[in-house]
């Protein structure tokens, strides 16, 4: 289980706004960019992806969190402690079948599309924050760890709430997952 | 003069690494859509008009600044209010003309480029943080004032600080600039 996260300083800390404006100027670009909306999904969760890898190593220093026994303490983990840190929310988490290798974190409210209000005229298919996903992907890579991750729900095309499925591939390799101190 | 900022709620913050990372995303887009470095800087500074247009009045609205009577007091309150509020920094100001119209920003440390060593190879013109100028530039419009802003020195260019420099075009038009109550 996760001990609490260390209360961070402030300067590791910016506005919200700032950001969330930026990321809509990204989307927006990559909508110029790409004619489909497949490759824009495709493209931020590459780019998420390169940004997970490079976060995770900060986020286990800052976090402190312990070893995992397993995908619903990892899940717990995303959920509670990484969510937390980095979008100031904590998503709630199901778990989605017996053998305990498919979770959903459940996002009442998403920070992202704070400034959205619909997704852009002929872009129904766009999954808007799909760099959330390539960022899971990548920080669990990153700890040996495959695992699909994709938008199940998505408040922008109407559901009543926002789900990210993450689906572990393999299970775990306890050696390779072992943090290096 | 500015009054203190009000401490902004925990859910307005979020972890910079996180923006950092992505706003390197963003640039890194635009290099591989732009070839020439003039071109990003453009769109960059472009994007980040945008974004300031849209921040000003939020950020009116909750630090509650007054009045300013003079440019030096909006430079003063882009540098200890904005800045600190946004990024979490306070540049220091300078006033570099007798008629008191040009100002720059000299920011010791720039929490935009934590994760970036240099510009990328052949990129020797890129103003990487352009988009900042761009937010200035776009914020201030929106309160009735023209202003050029760009950088002056920049560290990733080998200079000792970046300099972001702000000069007013127009004096202040006291009706318009006038905050509706």
């Amino acid at each position: 289980m996760p001990r609490p996260a260390h209360r961070k300083p402030d300067y590791h800390k910016i506005n919200k706004d700032l950001f969330v404006l930026t990321y809509g100027a990204l989307v927006a670009q990559l909508c110029k960019d790409y004619e489909k909306d497949e490759d824009v999904n495709k493209y931020l969760d590459k780019m998420g992806y390169g940004i997970g890898t490079r976060l995770v190593e900060d986020f286990l220093a800052r976090s402190c969190v312990r070893r995992c026994h397993s995908y619903s303490e990892i899940t717990d983990i995303i959920a509670q402690v990484a969510f937390k840190m980095y979008l100031g929310i904590t998503p709630s988490v199901t778990c989605n079948n017996s053998s305990r290798t498919e979770f959903s974190l459940i996002l009442d409210k998403n920070p992202l599309v704070e400034f959205v209000e619909e997704l852009p005229a002929g872009r129904s298919s766009l999954c808007y924050c799909n760099l959330l996903c390539g960022i899971i992907r990548g920080a669990l890579e990153m700890v040996h760890l495959a695992a699909d991750v994709t938008f199940l729900q998505d408040r922008l095309k109407g559901d009543r709430v926002t789900e990210i499925g993450i689906t572990f591939l393999r299970k775990l390799d306890e050696k390779k997952y072992r943090r290096k101190k």
